[in-house]
Parts: structure tokens; sequence; C-alpha cells
């Protein structure tokens, strides 16, 4: 069963992410693993710019659970490409994000990938609630599928 | 529904992976992204060494078309880690690989992965079939599911 | 002997680099490692968007022999980057660069650091010389020390 | 003036490193660098298999103030490569340590590089004199020049 595209009209937020010199491989292509490095920085900034967490000092941090990765066509430095992220779960604990990769002159992502979220005490690793502004928050880019 | 890690029984090759000062994330754990570089690094590597690819001159190369990954505990620099590799689907032109993570002292893995290679030709990106020599590779560590 | 941090006013081309999630270490700050990664970026874009490099089919090739950083402060994901790059020594197949990295509201440089490539043919490895045109570009960036 | 690689006659302390998939560039050779997360990740471990810090709890970090890096010769994953680490200057709170990066088959580097760290206090960034043990330890692999 093949994967279809997300597009572009699915997503309600994007930012530009940029490719480096070493994310190429030796056959010319952005790495599989860097995809995933691109979706931890869009969908982080996001949240930072948000105030939805301090990466040095909150209680609260995100650890990843799952995540994966469907790769329709490629990319290489020096593209810069544009990520749609959207929230399509919120648990008690946890967020599943979504994030499009597309090509600047694109309609249909050239990736689509997720990770979900579960938000610990950074000390003691133990689930804590997602709170009324964290919620309010991740609603903005909330897309019921 | 919660997934259940696979386990050392489950495996019929095994390599060792190793970790670096920077796969280690501002929360002190191995970065999600690194688990990827470990999957992609342990597969390949047995296929050099069964010389069913050859990454700088030959024919065909590997395509990425999904991956994903089930995290269950966490890796931290300087950890040496065992990777169970095994392939679960073997199609025309494609292979599902899975990749356990386990601690050395484990017998439950840290993370199970998985990527899908599409073999295309080097020059033409047009898919090639598997080859005898290589099908009979790829069930020396095919495991059915 | 205490190095000097170089100021915003020596370089005449600048480019925007960008950090990643994952660039944080464990001690919240810039790995030391991702520096080279933007140099080799901003110094690329640079010969790419000059048409002086084609990295996928050009005949040339630059390697690098010799690279060297001095951090003065540090940077942090999500911080964003100015990069400054100048040419301080062109040989007959060899040229210095030197790339100063800039918090976006500071004179003086963060990191200053370079790299030696020398160009070689993509086949034998064998040095070329760099011809008029390559020479011309260089000279537009060039800064005598 | 051309540099001499370094010998492994000049080492008394070695480690394995290894390489990873996408450690190789567009050109099929180890990315420039992946050499300094390998000097990294060699001297870290020698420093925490002697306890001499403890990167999670730890009062001290050490800060990197300078690196750099000759290469001789290319190295291709999947190679594993055998990191030879010495100190060659002791100061107050900094020490220089060197690495040279050998294959497995011979006796002078392909690579020889250095980063100095600087051990401050993890909380206030000021400079902590390096203490009576961990004098002592590193004199173990001091190697005067």
């Amino acid at each position: 069963m093949k994967k279809i595209p997300s597009n572009r009209s699915e997503y309600n937020y994007f930012t530009k992410v940029s490719t480096r010199w070493n994310d190429n491989d030796i056959y010319g292509h952005m790495n599989n693993i860097i995809y995933y490095a691109l979706f931890d920085t869009a969908v982080n900034k996001w949240l930072i710019n948000n105030k939805l967490i301090d990466i040095k000092n909150g209680k609260n941090i995100g650890l990843i659970v799952q995540s994966g990765c469907d790769y329709f066509s490629s990319f290489s430095y020096p593209d810069d490409i544009d990520a749609g992220i959207r929230v399509t779960k919120i648990g008690t604990s946890s967020v599943r994000y979504e994030v499009g990769l597309f090509k600047e002159t694109e309609q249909d992502a050239s990736a689509d990938g997720f990770f979900i979220h579960v938000y610990v005490d950074r000390k003691t690793n133990i689930p804590l609630p997602i709170d009324y502004n964290f919620n309010k928050a991740l609603d903005t880019i909330f897309v019921g599928l």
C-alpha cells in the first residue's frame, strides 16, 4: 500500500530549515537520518518560540518514544526546505507531531515524518500532564485526520 | 497499543556499534536520530562484508523509502551497543531490514527500528530486481514474523 | 598567547547559517564539531552559488588538508548565526578560507575558523591549478592579513 | 611548510574508534568534521574510564577553546580506526590533547589533530585548577615534544 505525500494545504504553520554540506551522503542525497534532525529542529523551535519548553532549565523535557518517516523524493545540500508542522494527537502526557518537508517550489511533501513526545520530569523521568497553556498552544497547530 | 521490545532470540546475526561523545543531547541521552545512524551502519556493514553492495562503484544503490523506530530505554555515550539485524520482507527490488539495539547486558531491545531499502540503478534511479546471490544472502538473516 | 576574535569589519561577505536541535551537547552548548560543519556549509554555498564547483559532476573537487578553530564564546540551538567568509591565501591549487561565526547582535566573532582546500581531479586525486575565473571570484573575498 | 604525520611510536595509549555509514561524504571519504568527533570520542572515553570526568553530574566540565587537524590520507566507512592519544601540555586549568588516527595496517597517522580543554565549573564557567589525581593520570599519557 503506497503512501501519499501530504500537501501544503494540510498545515497551518511553516518554518524554514536548511541543509549542510555534510548532509549529502555518498550518493549525493541528503542522508535519511538528517530528515529526523530537521523534524526535531522545526518542532522544538516552535516549542521554544512559544515558550512551551525551556531546554536548559525547564521542569519538563520531551522524550521521543516513537518516530517514523516516508521518503518520496530527495533533497540535497544546498537546498532550503519548508517544514510544515502539525499536531495530530494530544494525550495526557504525550503529543504526536507530524512534519512535512517541502521543496520550496512544490505543493506535495518530499518526506512526511512524525515523532511522539512524552513529557516527563527532567529528574525523575515520570510523565507530567500537559497543562492548560501547552494544550491551548498545541491546538493552534492541531489538525484532525 | 504499547509496543513490546524485541528479544535477542529473534535475531541470528549481531554486530557491535559504538557511541560518540556528540551523540549525547542536552538531556544526556543518545539523540533519537543517532539510532537511525546505527541502523544504517549495522546493516550496510553486513551488506558490504557480504559483498552485496559496493558503495563506491556498484551498479545498484539502496535508497531508503521508509524508516521508523520505537524507543524503549535510552543509551548514552560511551555505551557500546549490540545491534541485531534481520530481514522480514523481501520484495522484487526492496528489502525490509529490522534492527534491535541492545544494551550489552540485556535480553530485550532498548530500541527497535526498521528501514526499507529499494535497490535502484545508480544512474537512472530505476528499481533493479534483487538477484539470486543477494536473495540467498538475505535468506540467512530472514526471520518470518 | 591569547587569540583575539575577528571583527565583522574584516569580512566583505556574510551568509546566514542555522543551528539544529541535536547540535547542543550535554552541556547545552553547540558541539565543537558543528562549527566545522558550518564553515563547510558557508564556504561551499558561496562556491556553488558562484558556480565555482559542481559537487555532483565537476571535474575538480576540494579536499581539506588542514583546518582549525578558536572558540571564544558559545552558541546554542536555536541560534541563527552570521558567517563571515574571507580568503587569505591563494596557492597554485589550494585556497585558505577563513570563517568568522558571529552572534546576530555582536561585532566580534564567537569563533574563528579556517580550512585549506586543495583542488584535485575527482578521479585521479591529482592537484589541478586554480583557473582564471576561479581566481577572479576568490579575489572578491580576498583579504590580505 | 609541509606537516609530517605522527608515528604510532609517539603514543603510549590507543583506543579503537569506528566509522558510520553517514560519515562518508559525497566524494566517498569520511567527512572532515567526523575526525573531530573521533578526537572527542577517544579522549573523553579515556577520561571517563579513568574516572576523571563525570559528564552528567561532575562539578567540572571541559570546554574546548581551540582545535585543529592535519589530514594526510582519507578514511571511509566501514573502516575501523586506531586512535593514539597523548597529552602535550598541562596548564593550570587547561590540557592540550593530541590524537593521531591510524589505519589498522599503518604506522604513520592518516590525520593528526588536537584540542585544548579548559576545565571550568559547570555552573559558573569559572576555570578550576587541575587537581593532583587528574594531573597524575594525565602524566601517564604525557609526551614531551
